[in-house]
């Protein structure tokens, strides 16, 4: 054991993984599958393969295999970005001056400033060995279409996004990276798509929401000649690609003999969070070994803590498959207030079902108190965090200050998703004391939970 | 010698220097001295001491010392974002099908974008371990601004910035940024100082310049008590630290046994070419070995390739000593159309006495030719590069272009100095057509030229 950790540990390129990690190959009790609207049975390959590339679809589906092989061009395309550094917080725990321990994967050292281009660039490439035109998609703070449009420039594929109407006015620079990768970005919900216009007809002041954003991108997916849709969130494809994290930060802490106590991610439909404890749950539910695994959400759109596990449509038009998850209702639009991304009503039925099977906790934050946490990590680690990871950053330094309580040297591992440089408004916002806490009331929660999709 | 070479070359934490490399000792021809404005006197340690840190002027006149050690405290700093990739372009070669190798150090991934950081630190440790309260300074494209408000915001110290104008208002996120660390900012030309109101009286309508900001910041750290001055680039003390990127360049590539025939870096005051070259150029001022080294100008504000060599005001304000340099005239502003920073009328000494012993070239492009480079290079390297750092960009494209005519397996080394994420207004004004290329006339230079201050 080497008793001297670098602040940063980088793993060779030879140390990546060439493999993703299915956590659904160890789990007992396996997600839901994905029902059609219509009949409420398993959506089958075929019928899901009119919305998603083939071999996607495969991936979708599999809840056996436990590797799939990353193909050598998406390996490549990693190297220019990753293997991601495990960072050890030195300077933040001499300024908590607490006895933990605490390690960050940082995920955002690439343009799109995030860990969404470890799934973008997979779903871009199978949609180009299909030999499709392009691809469309949602984004809500604008990362997913960045990391995106990234991809699809790399392939050379068309790349169609629809941005949450609220994030395309704050983030008007996100727009301008998509644009210099090529991609064409639409606010949503837009007047270009038939449940574009139905939801404005019903809400004509919306600042939309990801589930409206999805409805669009799925239209023209479907209506569109050699096009079809990718999701950078909730799926198991992506939670499968986003292995990847969670890999790299177990191959990091074996190399110096650490082993966390504590795991924590930030939770909006659990891309980052399931791909960062892929391998650590699977060693928990083979009894390998046991970690306490912290899920960290916003206050303000609380599916988790507040929410149902229950089937519910994926988007607001209710054009996609029903999936069970812990979801808020498919209406659910988080307050405008809400500065942070984290905004989708659901939850990854991976994740759900682990949470479910209390293998995992889960916490809401309010967001004064992230963007508090966000300001003090920054100032002493020298990165501006996202504000979605800075959930994760708040819960990381609240069980750090546990620790300095009770003595214990625990070792904390948190997922720093990504960088904020985008997200200046938001702290505008927090610097000017004009962002609250807005937080759903009980009837309000109520009403979307009453909505519902009854299935028995 | 290793046969392949990775994408990305990280050192250990252990192999980064400990010391920083003085180019001056190794110089025949030592970069001429500042000179007192008024007796046109070199300028004594105990002049330049009302306006630098005492450690810093010590620096600054050290044309001997050929390594000055880094400080542990600074070097700690350093891990956190330090070693710096140095990677290997291969995505950029295969699109241009060069037989060129192409390897860039990318200074970029931290949250102030840039390589600015570097020298930020040093500054700031210097100042808080002299006792001051605070530092001024001036920042153009904002680069600077951030690296030295995270910096004073690690040592705790206040940090006032003087941001160009027409970035200001250009970049309203680079002053949050700045604000999150701590800092107050504001526009240069200000009404706050003697200075600024003169010039404000004498061109009311001015976009700002460099020159302008420093002679404000000067101003307020002589007139406050506990403030020094502290500059980004130009200055000897600067390319010193600055030197990190080069000597941790030279690590790598010997570690893998790459000789570069050509190094390439882009040039405003000159602090990352110095940096970037410094130990390169060491080796060639001994006689050791020989490389081509090539420094990248905006034509809109050419001081190596159309200035003259002299001693001129390094501020608009002239109250800060001379130096002799390539410069365009104290008084040179470049036009508003310039999007990219670049924008100061000087060069380092140092880098203009070893111009002017023909050891060294320069080039200038035109700023649509650099941003084509910038988007080009963005879509397959997967990195938003600054506009500054287009330039070197555009440069090594076209010389890997023209191995490409002729054969030559030429290894380029370039310096990517930063990120554009906070440019996007210059990336649209270029997708929207709206970028013109103005290039200042002879006349308009001759007539800056002929205002240059006498000295024998």
């Amino acid at each position: 054991m080497n008793t001297k950790i670098p602040y940063k540990i980088y793993l060779n390129e030879t140390e990546m993984p060439t493999a993703w990690y299915n956590l659904r190959a160890d789990m007992k009790n396996k997600p839901a599958p994905l029902l059609n609207p219509g009949t409420h049975q398993p959506m089958t390959a075929q019928e899901l393969s009119g919305v998603f590339c083939e071999e996607l679809v495969k991936q979708e589906l599999d809840n056996d295999t436990a590797f799939f092989e990353i193909p050598e061009e998406i390996r490549n395309f990693y190297k220019m970005y990753r293997p991601s550094p495990l960072v050890r917080a030195y300077c933040l725990e001499e300024k908590l001056q607490t006895p933990a321990k605490i390690y960050y994967k940082f995920e955002g050292n690439n343009t799109n400033g995030s860990h969404k281009l470890n799934s973008a660039i997979a779903q871009a490439y199978y949609a180009k060995k299909q030999g499709l035109k392009g691809v469309t998609t949602e984004t809500g703070a604008g990362q997913w279409g960045t990391a995106l449009s990234m991809a699809c420039s790399y392939f050379d594929l068309d790349c169609k996004v629809f941005m949450v109407k609220c994030s395309y006015e704050q983030k008007p620079f996100r727009r301008e990276v998509m644009r210099t990768y090529g991609a064409s970005v639409t606010p949503s919900p837009s007047t270009t798509t038939q449940v574009g216009r139905k939801i404005l007809a019903e809400h004509p002041n919306t600042t939309g929401s990801l589930g409206c954003a999805i409805s669009e991108a799925v239209e023209v997916a479907v209506t569109s000649e050699g096009y079809r849709y990718v999701l950078g969130s909730v799926l198991n494809q992506v939670l499968l690609h986003q292995s990847v994290i969670g890999l790299e930060t177990k191959t990091a802490l074996d190399k110096y003999g650490i082993k966390p106590d504590i795991i924590i991610g930030c939770a909006g439909g659990g891309s980052n969070l399931g791909g960062l404890i892929a391998p650590f749950m699977g060693q928990k539910l083979r009894g390998e070994a046991d970690y306490r695994i912290i899920a960290v959400e916003p206050a303000s759109c609380p599916s988790f803590t507040r929410g149902k596990y229950a089937y519910d449509f994926c988007d607001t038009g209710m054009v996609c498959p029903l999936a069970k998850m812990y979801t808020l209702g498919s209406d659910f639009i988080p307050s405008a207030n809400h500065a942070g991304g984290l905004r989708y009503h659901g939850m990854s039925s991976i994740l759900s079902q682990l949470y479910d099977d209390g293998l995992m906790e889960a916490t809401s934050v309010k967001q004064t108190d992230v963007f508090a946490a966000a300001e003090q990590f920054a100032r002493v680690e020298g990165i501006l965090p996202a504000p979605e990871s800075s959930h994760a950053i708040r819960v990381a330094i609240d069980e750090a200050l546990k620790c300095k309580e009770t003595g214990e040297e625990k070792t904390i591992v948190f997922g720093l998703t990504g960088t904020g440089y985008f997200d200046m408004v938001a702290y505008e916002k927090f610097h000017e004391g004009q962002m609250d806490d807005y937080i759903p009331t009980d009837e309000e929660l109520a009403q979307y939970a009453a909505r519902l999709p009854k299935i028995d």
